[in-house]
């Protein structure tokens, strides 16, 4: 089959074996997938990734053991759980200790005509959800996340830091849950997506006279972090987006005199995303910048990384 | 009257004016303070202080506007608040963006015969809590602070990280709680008062195996909020107990993956420390080191300052 595959940051296409169905997997052929930032920082080298990346994805199945199950459309949880541990226990796979994770941690991913997962992490997409949007559930999920983790009343005020893909997502989350947002961000094209959606908008760099109970840091870098604090409200709420690496450098006085809270936020379950999805309470159709073949994803990966740039689409166009 | 004043850093016994009596306030005179580690770095020239420190007191009601409470023991909470914003109004005057804070911020503290609080602020002591008791309501609050602000179900396991006086206070409240808490500390001496309150000891530096759902750091040093990110289980809560000067460098990536809380957390209400101190269900009387008159006060700091010594006392033994 074809395949994107990342070696020492080195992206090329290949010609490799499908992936061995274990049990209980299902074998899936690619329909389309997206481009995350976190395929870009794979491709810059963090975690030292080497295989096939991808991990946000639609595609049809083509065999299991569940047989309703096969040539069902679908999208997957990418988290692989042991199923047994104490986090599996409630639901919470996705913290799992002994997880792999699809296209990011051994766990061969999407960026390829085929690929597996467990049946118990499959999703059925429902037939008048489009492959463009479908794709977009599993970063849709990681915005709804917030929802789980923090509860934020109808009408409360939340600023959005950062306006990449992710942080429109969240845009788009919090106002289809009812939430007063003001997006701060840097590009004007994708403010304007915000607008659209129903957000308050600012160009950052201006300075903010009020302070919010609820932020969301999406920005991506440290400065981000700090800003946040400078913009909530005392015994308000920052929730963390976006993986910063490196060390962060924070004054933690402000945080513990004014009682901030401070929580880390990563992947989400699938449901509430392709529930809102499916009743059109989010569109993704303006987040898409553009589609390549699979064959042609390093040049979808340099378009990605462009600034301004929001979804890439991959489209896999082989039949075999 | 006299009273201890400081002024960039270098504290000394006054003869000054007894302070004036704002409408609405009592007039109270001292019995017993505290020193606490934020009069230490009063001393050591953080915030710029210059004034009569102390925020840790009980006292007697010898002048006010209500007549009732004329005579009283009382404790007071040190926030002063404006009354009317929207803090105020939901009861959090302690993040009144106008307060001025007794011996710390703008209103002279309790290391002095006499001070003045709006008589809102007071909390009559009952008669069967001593005065070596009522002057822990203060710090007490503070550790009482972390169950308004994190539900901990009782059986929960918690590490407590940091033998200081607040440490202690803190693993006190959560065990007559009802939780199961492990405190990591230093000191055999201190260590020694919490194992007799109930609580799991471990010497500080010893590798943990186990990992907590709750983390208190309450050491006051940046490494400790380092180490409790190591100790919180996936989707745990850290709460921040300590005041840490100068930015802490952290690694915000396991904060996020692990999708872990923190909670900034600092002064707490009155009520519930009293209750604890008046039904005998937190005991106090191991935790006093010292007692000097308040005339050697200067004597009293340098004590508290040193290493392992628990909470240092002022008694005021002027009847004038």
């Amino acid at each position: 089959m074809l395949a994107v595959f990342l070696d020492s940051g080195q992206l090329s296409m290949r010609e490799m074996d499908a992936p061995q169905r274990p049990p209980h997997h299902a074998m899936i052929r690619l329909c389309v997938a997206g481009i995350c930032n976190t395929d870009l920082e794979l491709q810059r080298g963090y975690y030292g990734f080497c295989g096939v990346p991808g991990h946000e994805f639609v595609g049809q199945v083509i065999e299991t053991e569940t047989q309703s199950l096969v040539g069902k459309r679908v999208v997957g949880e990418i988290n692989l759980a042991c199923g047994e541990c104490s986090f599996c226990e409630v639901g919470l796979g996705r913290h799992c200790e002994a997880r792999t994770v699809l296209g990011i941690v051994k766990h061969p991913g999407a960026f390829a005509e085929f690929l597996t997962l467990p049946e118990c992490n499959l999703r059925v997409v429902p037939d008048h959800v489009t492959d463009e949007q479908a794709v977009f559930v599993e970063p849709l999920a990681a915005a709804c996340e917030i929802l789980e983790q923090v509860p934020l009343p109808r009408g409360s005020e939340v600023a959005v830091l950062g306006d990449g893909k992710l942080g429109l997502l969240i845009v788009k989350v919090l106002i289809a849950h009812g939430v007063d947002v003001t997006l701060i961000g840097r590009h004007a094209n994708k403010l304007k997506i915000a607008e659209h959606a129903g957000a308050k908008i600012r160009e950052s760099g201006n300075a903010l006279a009020e302070r919010f109970p609820f932020v969301v840091d999406s920005t991506g870098s440290a400065q981000g972090l700090r800003q946040a604090v400078e913009m909530v409200r005392p015994r308000g709420t920052i929730i963390m987006k976006s993986t910063v690496h490196n060390e962060v450098s924070l004054d933690m006085a402000p945080v513990i005199v004014n009682e901030i809270t401070l929580v880390g936020s990563r992947c989400g379950r699938f449901e509430p995303a392709l529930d809102l999805l499916s009743a059109g309470k989010v569109r993704v159709d303006d987040m898409v910048s553009a589609e390549f073949p699979l064959s042609e994803a390093p040049a979808a990966f340099a378009e990605a990384s462009r600034r301004g740039v929001l979804k890439v689409l991959l489209r896999n166009n082989q039949t075999s």
